[in-house]
């Protein structure tokens, strides 16, 4: 590991604490803020439920990508980054949340996902949890454009960056909507793989982030759309497959959630994609029948990965993660031209951590 | 009905009339504008309907209340009115749709509720059927502020009409989980009461359209706040209470859902505090064991009717209607000092209207 890396390791390192630390204040003032302390039980937990899923962390790929945006034009300390990471966490955990129900996913970020931690509140009223728990989404999502609309900043900034935060809520909708219609076809297409990617990912993870952190620098973003776009979406193919890839060969203990997750919620990812493609007949089978089953064992998870090892979809997934990586890393040293070297490096090294990515 | 009343009526009429060809424009742009018309078959069916439950109409009490605050200053056809008023309606459907997933409610406004409409679309799969209809009801609610966020406004009205909604947005997630809470609770006091319908109806369906139409106009809400939350307090009460009336006592020809509906969820409204208070014995078992019963038969219901009739819980709660209504028309009465005669006269009138209200 070279010296740049490691000083870039350290900022990320560093603005995922300092960020930590701001989400932490958020969260204690904001029973006071929102007025809510003194009514009942439900409106508290509902704050709390929404607080610990926040806190319990995640990779914060999007803080550091704000900071770092930032710091390409030298706006490293720019005001509105703080309201902007906010925003974006909070739109994230909305976004969880939401998923979660709909999923009916037990666990997320090594605990329990807020859903499941309504109905254990309320056991016997799984109507009521229901609810509780689409109330607490729901709260986040508006949560995460108050922020921006309370941000100290000039007029125009604000409004632009509001602006590509309701653009971030539109997209991710529609990404949902194709991802619901993905997994009830009974194939997905790689036109299809490839949009669903493209509004989940790579628009949301990586392009708003950036978006938002030149915003707050001050930059016009007009000239450069054309290749923050190139590269969110590259990374973001990268970024996704990787995800997809540790569904199935990722350690459980570090991902957070049981191996086989996405094969038994029936989802068509790159990795189910290249898993049909690589089998035949009764191995194909095998893998048809795991693919929706909830029920699916972990013995059969185990299998299907043997399965897998011995076509080499791993190898050929890790190669296609590699591809885009690279890709990504090619367009960030275009910007070496215009932009500042150590915020450009990391941009250009971010694409090539995730390829090894572990959680 | 004097003349006054006569043209307060026909206000009313064309400002429904206006909004909803507005509303019905909004729509068949909304595709295009958000590029999701081609993106397969979910993401259009998502937006229509979005579309189909919006124009379906409704009483648009709120696009009346926006115009007829404008007007109290002068400022009829203020800029921002009419993006307030989609705003208003576009977060009332995301409030909607919702509210009919958590209390899994098949009908509204006359017809099928999204989450049921989805059911339909999807009968073999509920969870995605679920999912559809969530990202529906979310789509609406960020909708909402993107129509604000984008109105050509001078910033400081922008911001100050954003800043009412977002309120308006977490104020009604507070009633909402406040409502949640107090069905599960055994009983529902009168400050329970009284504070789920300040969150869910006065500062949501009165409050916010005054404080929009006000601003638009240009007028500084401060000297107002104090009368304006008296009078949405007041109204709202009213309304609140009407609406709980028509569960029991309204015609489900003219109200769009079956008689007993809250009964059947569990609701604990004003109408059953006075029910369960007025019975005894047999009787009150009779009421204890409908609420919350889906299964509750017409025939129960219409033995519940009678039973309030009997002890006169029909007169009492429209006793009660009619005293907050002339509160708030009193409270209307002082505007008369330093607002417009004609829009006065309607805030006047519209709680009297209420109280005889059918749907």
């Amino acid at each position: 590991m070279n010296s740049s890396t490691l000083s870039a390791l350290e900022r990320v390192a560093g603005h995922r604490q300092r960020f930590d630390a701001a989400f932490e204040k958020y969260f204690a003032e904001l029973a006071t803020d929102l007025g809510s302390a003194q009514l009942g039980r439900f409106a508290p937990r509902c704050l709390e439920l929404l607080a610990e899923l926040s806190l319990r962390g995640g990779k914060r790929i999007r803080i550091a990508l704000i900071h770092e945006a930032a710091g390409l034009v030298g706006g490293g300390g720019a005001a509105g980054l703080a309201e902007a990471a906010l925003s974006l966490e909070l739109l994230h955990s909305h976004a969880l949340i939401l998923d979660d129900i709909m999923d009916d996913s037990p666990l997320r970020r090594g605990g329990p996902s807020t859903y499941y931690a309504c109905r254990q509140d309320l056991p016997d009223n799984p109507q009521a949890a229901l609810g509780l728990a689409m109330m607490t989404g729901d709260l986040a999502g508006f949560l995460a454009l108050r922020v921006l609309v309370r941000a100290d900043l000039p007029a125009d900034r604000r409004q632009a960056m509001l602006d590509v935060q309701l653009g971030v809520t539109t997209d991710t909708v529609i990404g949902q909507v194709l991802d619901l219609e993905r997994d009830v076809n009974p194939t997905a297409d790689d036109v299809t793989l490839e949009t669903v990617c493209e509004y989940k990912t790579s628009r949301y993870t990586i392009l708003a982030p950036m978006r938002l952190g030149l915003l707050a620098a001050g930059q016009d973003l007009a000239p450069h759309e054309e290749s923050l776009r190139r590269y969110a979406r590259l990374a973001g193919l990268s970024g996704q497959i990787r995800d997809d890839y540790l569904d199935l060969f990722g350690d459980p203990a570090r991902t957070g959630k049981p191996r086989g997750a996405d094969l038994r919620a029936g989802r068509h990812t790159y990795l189910t994609r290249d898993l049909l493609a690589a089998t035949g007949e009764d191995e194909h089978a095998t893998v048809k029948a795991a693919l929706g089953n909830p029920h699916c064992t972990p013995q059969t998870i185990d299998r299907i990965r043997d399965i897998a090892h011995r076509h080499h979809v791993h190898t050929r997934l890790q190669a296609t993660i590699d591809h885009y990586a690279h890709a990504a890393t090619a367009e960030a040293t275009s910007w070496h031209r215009h932009w500042n070297e150590e915020a450009v490096t990391l941009f250009e090294q971010l694409p090539l951590w995730n390829t090894r990515r572990t959680r």
